[in-house]
């Protein structure tokens, strides 16, 4: 199948800034974005980066400097066939995961973010179109049901964990691929455990 | 299989006390409960509660007041045969994610928990102990590897959202049983996206 991981090209992971400095927020969304795309080639799938500015890597491109809605929108308004939309930031992703995305024949597919994003859809309809503003998971979900689309939810923690904040690295840490938590090691992070929780603290 | 569901009965969800009174954390604290109650059920296995103080409800009750990890580690040493232990606070368990977690015949199979804890686990090793303190889902794995314990871990955003924090309503919201859902709908809170993220609020 067809995957498109789109990717912010030009100012990555903001909302990791009170951690990561411009230049290593991109340093570090191009290793979750490598991870990715390995683990959608693992599963036996086609990424194709949707990319805001264009970008060196193995992949084919598609270079679209609108949001991600209307950018999306334009390659399911082009495509044959079902096609994935996964995003860049799924550190944890690994192939089985991928494979319970891409395997039931449904209409949709939807793998819910925590916080109500939408992380991963597979798309057959050939009329959905996505909306990535609000809780968008509920809002593909309603979008389904009232198309008479017939409708599958994808139960995992690994494409539930998107990356956007300081308090995601733990996760990235503990279960990341091997580029995003190698990233992270060098930039000297490490897993501190607190009486509530544990952190992801940076070296001094 | 036997599934143990160790619950707080005497002060349960204390972060949760920025939102909700000590009576309302009892009454949600109850209702999720509950919702875990009927997953284990439905997917055919039977629940026990182990409680630190007596509780009226239909599954068996062991009373122990010490602390979670003693409190567990009693039950493991009594036992016989394969053993679950589900935390009490999964609103979003289903009985597809207790299916998926009792499935697998390998001496321990573990689902992590958001922020690196255990959310879930199946134990056959009859020596294995667990250890709730810290980063306890890498504490665990580390401890089936060194006594050469085969282990299985589950990929579920269902076993892996538990609900400590007023942030992680907004899953209940989304996906949670019937029971924790409606208790929060009947509380007065619902959904309110911003830009970065949906919250749940409590109306006025």
């Amino acid at each position: 199948m067809r995957v498109i991981v789109p990717f912010d090209a030009r100012d990555p992971k903001t909302r990791l800034a009170p951690v990561l400095d411009e230049s290593e927020r991109r340093g570090f969304a191009r290793a979750m974005l490598d991870d990715v795309l390995d683990a959608v080639r693992a599963a036996g799938h086609q990424p194709e980066l949707l990319a805001t500015a264009p970008i060196d890597c193995e992949p084919p491109v598609r270079v679209d400097s609108r949001a991600l809605t209307p950018a999306v929108n334009a390659v399911l308004a082009d495509r044959t066939g079902p096609t994935g939309i996964v995003m860049a930031d799924l550190a944890l992703l690994a192939p089985a995961a991928i494979d319970r995305l891409c395997r039931p024949d449904d209409g949709l597919v939807i793998a819910p973010g925590i916080g109500g994003g939408t992380n991963a859809l597979v798309v057959r309809d050939p009329e959905f179109r996505v909306d990535y503003h609000g809780t968008s998971y509920r809002d593909h979900c309603r979008q389904a049901q009232s198309r008479g689309t017939p409708l599958a939810t994808v139960d995992s923690f690994r494409l539930a964990a998107d990356v956007d904040e300081p308090v995601d690295l733990v996760e990235v840490l503990l279960h990341g691929g091997d580029r995003s938590s190698a990233w992270l090691a060098d930039a000297g992070f490490e897993l501190v455990g607190s009486e509530d929780r544990t952190i992801a603290r940076r070296q001094d």
